[in-house]
C-alpha cells in the first residue's frame, strides 16, 4: 500500500505567498515534514490532526542528516498516507529536492512537485525593484553561499559572478559573503557595486538594507546574527526603481 | 485623488499557481491590466464587474508599446481606482516592471509588488527535476532569448552561459535558440548537453520534451510554433531525478 508525496514549496514565509495549490495540499495532508524556514504560520493551513514532523535544517545549527530526512519521508509514505514535504521558497532552488526524489523513486512511491515563490522574487518585490533590467541586467543568477560543509563552494565561476551586467542573488550567504566579496573585487567587480541585504523576507521581522558589496562584506563580517538572509548585488535599481 | 496599483505576479498560467495574496488582489480590483500570458482562467478570480484591459505583448505579434501601457496604468490609477497590473510569471523576472514603476513614481501613485512563481520553477516542477543540484549545478541563471528588437541580445557573457556546471533557463528563446546554441558550442559547451523544452507550462496544452542543445537547436530552427516556451539546459537531472 503506497502513499503519495507532494513536495510543496512554501514560498518565503508569509502564508499569503503560498500558492492556492500549496494550501490545498496542506489541507489534505495526513503528515507534514517541514523545515525550520517553512514552519510557523504556514502550518496553520493544515488540518489540526495532521502529523507535524520538523526536520529542520538551518545555517549554524546541528540538523538531521539528509539521509535521515529521506528515510523518514519514505517511511511515512509507505504506510499509505498522504505526505506533504514542505520546502521553503521554491523546492527546486537549493532545496535538496533531488536526494529525496531519488529515495522515493527507489521505494516506488509516487510524488509530485508544486512550485513556489523563491526568496529572490520575494526580496525584490519587498524592495520594489525588478530582478532583471532591460539594458543593464539581462542576466539573473542564483548561487549558494555555502556547500554541504558550510564553506564557500570551491571552483566558483568568477567570470559569471563578477559580471557587472547581471543581478546576482546569494542564498545562504551570510557567513561567507565577506570571502566572496573579496573574490568578486579581485575579479574586477567594482567595490561600490550596489548590494541589498534582505533578512527574514516576508515575515514580521523583515528587514531590508542597502549597501555596496564592500560595505556589506564588512557589516556581515562583524555580525553575529543568524536570521535567514539573502544578498542581491549588481546594477540594482534604486529603491522603487 | 490617487488610486493604488498592485503589480500582481500571475505565475505561469495555472490559476492554482496564483498566490493567496494575488487572488485577494484580483478579487479587490476595480481595473485589471493584463498581458496575453496572464489571461484566461486566471482572470476568473476577479469580480465580474471589474474593468478588464488587455495590453498583450507576445513574441511575434504586434503589441502596444511600453510607453502606452505605462500611460494606461497611470490614467486608470489617477481616477482613484484600485488597479491590478497582472504580469505573467514573477513580475520581477523579464517583466518590464521597472518602466512601469518609474511612470507611477513620476505620477506620485503608490504601488506594491506581489511576487509569484516564475516559469522556470514551474517548468522544473512539471518535469520533476530540481533547478539546482548539490554538486553539479550550484549556479542557476535566467537569460532572455531576445532583446527589445526581437534579436538575440548582444554582448552575452559566454563564460557564464557556456558553463557546464550551471543550470541555464532561457526565457522567450524559441526563435533565437538556434543562434544561441551555436555560440554555446563555439564557446566549448558540449553539443550533447541536456536540454528541456517546456511549452505552455502549467496550462492544458503543456508539453515537455527532452533534447540536447544541438538537437533542440535543429528542432526549433524547423518549427513555426509560437506557443510560449522555456528552454532549460545544463547538467539537468534525469526525468524525476
Amino acid at each position: 500500500m503506497s502513499g503519495f508525496v507532494s513536495f510543496v514549496s512554501s514560498g518565503p514565509g508569509d502564508p499569503e505567498l503560498l500558492t492556492v495549490k500549496a494550501v490545498k495540499r496542506l489541507e489534505a495532508a495526513d503528515v507534514i515534514l517541514f523545515d525550520d524556514l517553512s514552519s510557523g504560520p504556514i502550518l496553520s493551513c493544515a488540518r489540526e490532526d495532521a502529523d507535524f514532523i520538523g526536520v529542520g535544517k538551518r545555517a549554524g545549527r546541528a540538523s538531521p542528516k539528509q539521509e535521515h530526512v529521506s528515510r523518514l519521508l519514505v517511511e511515512h509514505a509507505s504506510t499509505g498516507l498522504n505526505v506533504v514535504r514542505l520546502k521553503s521558497g521554491d523546492a527546486g532552488v537549493f532545496g535538496r529536492l533531488e536526494e529525496e526524489i531519488i529515495a522515493l523513486r527507489a521505494a516506488g512511491i509516487p510524488f509530485e512537485v508544486i512550485p513556489g515563490v523563491t526568496a529572490a522574487s520575494a526580496a525584490a518585490a519587498a524592495a520594489s525593484i525588478p530582478l532583471t533590467r532591460r539594458i543593464t541586467a539581462r542576466r539573473l543568477q542564483f548561487v549558494t553561499g555555502h556547500d554541504v560543509t558550510g564553506q564557500l563552494p570551491e571552483s566558483l565561476n568568477m567570470a559569471a559572478l563578477a559580471d557587472p551586467e547581471a543581478t546576482t542573488v546569494v542564498y545562504m550567504g551570510r557567513r561567507t559573503f565577506a570571502a566572496m566579496a573579496r573574490l568578486l573585487i579581485d575579479a574586477g567587480l567594482p567595490a561600490n557595486t550596489p548590494a541589498l541585504l534582505a533578512e527574514a523576507i516576508s515575515t514580521p521581522a523583515q528587514h531590508l538594507s542597502r549597501h555596496t558589496i564592500a560595505s556589506l562584506s564588512e557589516t556581515l563580517a562583524e555580525s553575529t546574527a543568524t536570521t535567514p538572509a539573502l544578498i542581491l548585488y549588481g546594477p540594482l535599481a534604486e529603491d522603487g526603481a
